[in-house]
């Protein structure tokens, strides 16, 4: 069993996470951290509650960064709603976040359980920075990080050289792929390949839980901005959750090692692409994903929210 | 034995890909077609006269596109030098180009040969659009396209976006990427790997022979333009030879499956990326390389070359 801390800025792609981890068996969640993203920080932490409440679910929440390193951040409701979780959220969770920070609760863990931890990141990168910059030790500790991001062979998706957590943060990226963190990098080459239909979500009605008519309602709102916004896709794409069963089945993907850089220039920000200059060490410690089994993946994924939602 | 026509635009790198081809029993070569590129395309067919006669290889050479499709072209002599093989050319072959069109090469071979024709590219792909735009049939009959250009996960050569040959005919590049040709895309993501080191390039000298020392002149004018604008690599690349060893041995790399679409904005031009909007047919014909055993290959390219040589 893997010791996990999920990172996340929950956002409707960021909860289907959460859901499917707290159903796999091979994951024992240590803690969820969060951050802003697709909304500010104060709505990743009540979304990640309220979601965590309807899985039944009590793991710690801790709140993280606020902002970007060094950029500023606006935020847009087209794809997660206003509040993150397609203006469903409605009200207060019963629970409040840990006192302890985000960045503090990574470092601590990484401390105590080494290689046994397993950071998934489906954010931008800010905590994972600012833990390493902040406590560079971490870095030789830290037994795998699956991360959530970046677009090396595709398009973007926030422009077309960038994926949305790359880009929020670009500085934060650059540094954590700068670091010789052990990352797995499953960025949109292959989370767009893992499409989630409306059939499925219309399954999670039929079913008839609180926690699938919730689940359900976001998840449409989501589906409803992917046909507007890609409708070449049939259907949305299963960004975050793709992490969480890279983690957990590593053999869904082909990998290839690489240095990352990320584009800092404005002509491209936030591309990721091979970096030409890193002299040392020789051998990447980056993983990129370029293939997947989708297929597996969300076959296994649904029948993982399914035991989720039946709690 | 494959049926193999070499299209290029000599060109440094053109000129080791014609001696390893030249050398490899396992290729029967019918015919080099020529383009500009590099230089304009009366140096190419120049150079390639000059590089068989040297190699004692009487193939046909086929003169072939002036310009791109749309665009106009500009020369730089930075690695090729003004005449394409490092002002070393110095005289005139002893034979001339054959008088049939390149591009009708091309579509007759095709069309005599089919599934048993592998076409290597090694130049803007202006021939191959040119005889796909005049003779569509074509793209159903050749056995097998193997082209040299492209950077999709990497950083290009010619901008940071694009790689030289794509750039060069963006037009041409991707109306031959959105034909269903089965093209093995040997690009920068590879070629970049495979280097050349002086030391090598000193054995030819060794060696003594009017071949070896001919492609020793212009070789060390390629590593020194390497040395002076890519001085993080150790050498020059072996861009062209490398698409003639994965025609030859395609288990040296490890390839995907993908669209290719070319940028053809101006903010990106000839940037070689996976083509997000393809609706038909639902397997891509590409198959993209991403990892090369790029020691096993120099070596055979060494061990072939001397072999030219040595004629």
């Amino acid at each position: 069993m893997r010791k996990v801390i999920l990172d996340v800025d929950t956002g409707i792609d960021d909860a289907l996470a959460i859901a499917y981890a707290s159903a796999s068996p091979e994951i024992e969640l240590l803690g969820v951290t969060t951050t802003y993203g697709m909304a500010p920080v104060d709505c990743s932490v009540r979304n990640t509650l309220l979601v965590l409440e309807h899985l039944k679910c009590d793991v710690p929440v801790f709140r993280g960064a606020e902002t970007p390193l060094v950029r500023s951040r606006e935020y847009s409701g087209a794809f997660h709603g206003e509040d993150g979780l397609g203006n469903t959220a409605g009200r207060e969770p019963k629970r409040a976040a840990a006192d302890m920070h985000a960045v503090d609760f990574i470092i601590a863990q990484a401390r105590e359980h080494g290689r046994e931890l397993t950071l998934v990141t489906t954010a931008p990168l800010t905590n994972l920075a600012l833990a390493i910059r902040k406590a560079p030790d971490i870095v030789q500790r830290i037994g795998s990080v699956v991360t959530m991001g970046g677009a090396v062979a595709t398009l973007g998706n926030a422009t077309k050289f960038a994926e949305a957590n790359i880009i929020i943060d670009p500085h934060a990226a650059d540094l954590v792929f700068s670091s010789e963190l052990p990352i797995t990098l499953v960025g949109l080459d292959v989370t767009r390949k893992t499409l989630l239909r409306q059939e499925e979500v219309e399954r999670w009605r039929v079913k008839n839980t609180p926690c699938s008519l919730f689940f359900a309602e976001f998840t449409e709102f989501y589906i409803q901005a992917y046909r507007k916004y890609h409708p070449y896709l049939k259907g949305c794409a299963l960004h975050d959750p793709l992490a969480v069963g890279v983690a957990v089945h590593p053999e869904l993907v082909q990998t290839i090692p690489m240095h990352i850089m990320v584009d800092l220039e404005a002509d491209a920000l936030g591309r990721t692409t091979e970096d030409l200059h890193r002299e040392s060490p020789d051998k990447p410690t980056t993983q990129v994903c370029l293939t997947v089994d989708a297929e597996r993946f969300v076959s296994r994924f649904l029948s993982r929210v399914d035991q989720a939602f039946s709690r």
